[in-house]
């Protein structure tokens, strides 16, 4: 089965770039999931123009996860696709491989573009557990901005 | 079928730099190219030396591609061959994977060399869409300067 | 005499980015007062979040302006401020030298934020001559940008 | 008159890191004691370590202050000195220039170290206004640990 890039991401829009309130909403429901699992984690949010707007590293998450969460974020607002879309793209091998002569994408699972409206408005990048893990706090983080 | 890195392009020779004028009649080219499809690109002219002319960001493109667009432009000339020569041979695999550790060559079809009577004179780098997008752009820029 | 640096400027705010349009017409009016004078220059726009948008090397503009044009505009986006200001604090000696430890401040003359409705929408930057020819020349880039 | 770098803090020790749990609360009065202000600041908490804890960007801070926050609170950890002490050195010209050639020492008022029982645990970085404005908000932030 080949991995499909969403031809459909390519039209999202950047929007306005959230609020620092819209940011510790996202950190929040981010921290929540991720203590209530006894997951550990780095957690940062970006801007829509990639700059970090906040970050947060939980008691015992692993140090090299600093930068590794912050370049997940940018790399999801930088190329507006979720993280998880170079990783599968990556593990297919052949000219793929030409991912990894970027330095300004991180192909790992866990950073995900924060939409309003149909628009980029910031990122959320998650690093500490395994990747599939990272993911799923940064869904949840995620989600709780649909809500505001 | 195994892909061939063009000898021949070997005794290609660095020529006198392009001129402002030049590069903006290859923006020019490249940006309707890329206007007339809605892809929203950022397109990087760089001279025979490697230095940056001209580098336009349309609205919209994906803030990523900065970067890409400029290094594809500076791998074309400093290796004097089209990237996409780089991402075929990653294709490859086995050793061809050296390519990964060369930290001024960025492996993405859509960079090309700009030539005049045979010479390289510069390079267009175009970023913002998928590569073979790219590329096409790249090429409608490069044309222009075939006629001139 | 002591340098004042404005104060006022602290509550000017980042507005939504300029588009490349704003951006051409800035560097179109940058460039012809440039030409008309016989003064070769390197003329960057960056938008409200420091991201390049247009950059143009004149023929013969010194090869070491590339860098500097880019990182004026991108100083005086970073600090909502003319970089004369920076110049004139390092004039004055004493701590103010702390400036020169500052990896993100280029304190050169010839950078200015670009204002629309007294928001900041993006910047230029300029370099090719004495830095007060430079700064002349962001001027009247920037004025044109007062008349859209 | 004559700076005295206090050697007595050269004795101050590393103690444990603080928590994430005190970061934020060093966060909070920092950030509630430069709102009241209608002072727009970037706040960062690093750990005995050097690492970032927690970084906060309020909205409308200048962007050139993310990564100033960061510098002047790692400085603060990495010698162990509020960075005042640094900026006021520099201004006594001679060989205390030497200060600008430390890639890792950022001389700006606004930084500074935290304590629990007379040992470093951590350090509090503010950027966004003047310096001397920067240094009332790390007090501010400083003198809530003490009560923890």
């Amino acid at each position: 089965m080949e991995v499909t890039i969403d031809r459909a991401s390519f039209v999202v829009e950047y929007g306005s770039p959230l609020s620092l309130a819209d940011a510790k909403a996202v950190m929040q429901a981010a921290e929540e999931f991720a203590r209530e699992r006894g997951w550990p984690m780095v957690i940062a949010v970006v801007d829509s123009a990639c700059h970090l707007q906040l970050l947060q590293r939980m008691d015992q998450a692993q140090l090299g996860s600093i930068g590794v969460s912050r370049q997940k974020a940018e790399t999801a607002v930088a190329f507006r696709r979720p993280t998880a879309v170079f990783q599968d793209a990556l593990g297919q091998g052949g000219s793929h491989l030409r991912l990894l002569a970027m330095d300004n994408l991180m192909p790992l699972e866990g950073g995900l573009p924060l939409l309003r409206n149909g628009a980029v408005i910031g990122g959320i990048g998650v690093s500490g557990m395994q990747s599939d893990q990272d993911a799923q706090v940064a869904m949840a983080g995620a989600a709780a901005l649909r809500d505001r």
